[in-house]
């Protein structure tokens, strides 16, 4: 990202697309980058061997199971799911999140199977 | 972080604090921290040469002074300053912000100087 870049409206971002269980790049930092996803249901339980993930919710609420306990995530609130830590993000509710994470981390970790899909960037 | 940190709620831990220009830890992720910081009037100019710095605005307005133009970021909005680029934050009103970047990554980059304050943990 160069100093000509846009700011990024988290709102507007969100305003584009409508499709769940899809991470969409908004912006990098070094060899990180900002994704967004709405979700609404649950997802695959995974594991990122390689990396802690951190999850920011927007709107809506997020529980995030992990195998000893559940994280209940309400707007404004955030959690590091620590890199071997095996966990599923769940939601009663369309959620708007916020992911942080290195470059090429992909959303299913370890598990594969049909819910996995690399980031698209969202201009 | 171990699976046993709570969630972080950002409008609480910005409740904990009144200081400006004093960035506060609240999360990590990997070698990367998550620091919240209150600002009013204007910072120094400064440059990071090693590293992006990520701005979010969460409630306020922040200018973001870049040498070739102003970037002006509304509460929801954020944006990264690309490494090298010399910047100069300047808030007009009381502004809480989220920072994304390396541990460590010091308030004042190569600038040094009075402001400069090493980032605090928030319990």
């Amino acid at each position: 990202m160069s100093t000509s870049a846009a700011p990024v409206n988290l709102a507007e971002k969100l305003s584009q697309f409508s499709e769940l269980w899809s991470q969409k790049k908004v912006a990098v930092l070094n060899d990180y980058e900002v994704k967004l996803a709405k979700l609404n249901g649950e997802f695959v339980w995974h594991t990122h061997e390689d990396t802690d993930e951190l999850f920011l919710v927007l709107s809506g609420r997020l529980t995030i199971q992990l195998r000893e306990r559940d994280v209940v995530l309400e707007s404004g609130e955030l959690f590091v799911v620590p890199r071997g830590a095996e966990h599923c993000p769940v939601a009663d509710e369309e959620t708007a999140i916020l992911l942080f994470e290195p470059v090429g981390t992909l959303n299913t970790g370890d598990a594969g199977g049909p819910m996995t899909k690399p980031a698209e960037i969202l201009s």
